[in-house]
């Protein structure tokens, strides 16, 4: 407890991947929860796959990097 | 607001991902909330990862094709 | 084959949520996917514990009641 | 994007969620992702409902407190 | 590791919960998982909440209780 | 009803997915629901994307392998 799921754009660098997995874990850390307590997931999806304004975010989102 | 997880069998088209992203957008804003405040994620699982009747559903629905 | 899941905030009446169930079917019956396959549940969370902006959305969208 | 769902035991104070929400919500403007595209839910689950060592938290962490 | 997500419906009984929690991790264990590595969460949606057949369980489903 | 969502780390046999649907059907079997009932997906995501200690599974359990 927690466990934490994160939804991305496919592309993500482990850096990247790792920042999310230490910044979301150190939030909870400062609440008193102990590090190891923290369970995160990363999921990767393709940008293709994911709707925003009816449509792809290819194509709402077309100039939008996955970080 | 909403979020919306879509899971579906993997190989599914870009075509048909576009018609579940723009037609499931459609239903909330008919509910008159906005398509831009509507996000989709659209994930993809291979048959083989999805139990239905005790097996995966390549046994349990051999002849079910992905959309 | 396929499963959904919707999240909301909380306070959804009964008649948006059947709009919901039924609209999102529609869309895969379309496809030719048989309505009874298409599993969708609506999830509720209250508008405070959901962030946007930084924010819980009571102080981000003061203003968006829940549909 | 991104999209992050919190699962945390029911009992959460609003003070904490709002950390929690505000504390994801940096992690990803310290990536340069505007803080407008990021949609957190914070769910809360009974302790009871929640499973570790093969028995409810109530039992397997008897004395562990929701935060 | 792993981490399972169990959606039912509201009214199951503590009992019936503390039940797919030690079935579940047994699973785990008997592919030589260390029971404190299994993580459940067994989630409550109402049945009317939950879409088969294009219509809410209620009344797709009028004759089935929650276990 | 019920709909059950597994994670575990990516480089899972197809004999352990097996194990694991068929192993957590019958828990609920047990429970009298129909097996045909049952759906489960089970997903997997790399070890690198798992984070558990502030840190990705691959550096905090190095030596735990993927079942």
């Amino acid at each position: 407890m927690p466990i934490i799921h994160v939804y991305m754009w496919k592309g993500i660098s482990q850096e990247s991947v790792n920042k999310v997995i230490s910044g979301i874990t150190n939030v909870f850390v400062e609440m008193n929860i102990p590090a190891q307590a923290v369970h995160i997931i990363v999921h990767e999806d393709p940008k293709a796959h994911w709707g925003i304004d009816g449509k792809p975010a290819t194509e709402s989102r077309p100039n939008v990097e996955p970080t």
